[in-house]
């Protein structure tokens, strides 16, 4: 699991990012939960291919079970090109990005 | 096995709704396809659990290969919840709706 923090550059606004892959929905939940405990007032969870379906449930999972007030305030879809490393042929993966905030 | 719909907006019938299960994403891209030729001016695509992943891809192909110029109008995403005839237990399940226009 990677949480990217994009620290106070200036008047940059903080973006905090979890990516959600093949761990277990809480991992991602918690980790969404403690950048909202630090501070945070919006995080944006980023998944490619089939962990796409998996970050809808961190996002319901959180708002159902653990923080009803959490709003999604958008959802963004669109294609990432990939280069395998085993036969060197570009593939196409969809991403998602969901933003939410408390 | 799911069969019990419990709630929610999932079987709600709509001329132009196109349900993305299990099948080839080409098969709903296709479907997509002739709702449009056939004079809708918008497509609603949903879906749930694993399908959810599919149903992004069903979007991002149709716009990269076919309709380059149809715009992803909205994204929703919920949860419903659904019942096992198996163990009669109820289960929430993640949702999907995205709503293209050309």
């Amino acid at each position: 699991m990677i949480i990217e923090h994009n620290g106070g550059r200036g008047f940059e606004v903080s973006v905090n990012t979890v990516y959600v892959g093949r761990k277990p929905i809480l991992n991602y939940v918690l980790a969404c939960m403690t950048l909202f405990k630090s501070g945070a007032n919006e995080v944006l969870i980023k998944a490619r291919g089939r962990a796409i379906s998996r970050a809808v449930d961190v996002v319901e999972v959180m708002r159902n079970r653990f923080m009803p007030d959490i709003k999604v305030e958008d959802i963004k879809i669109g294609t990432e090109e990939m280069v395998s490393e085993d036969t060197n042929t570009p593939t196409n993966i969809s991403t998602i990005e969901i933003k939410i905030t408390k």
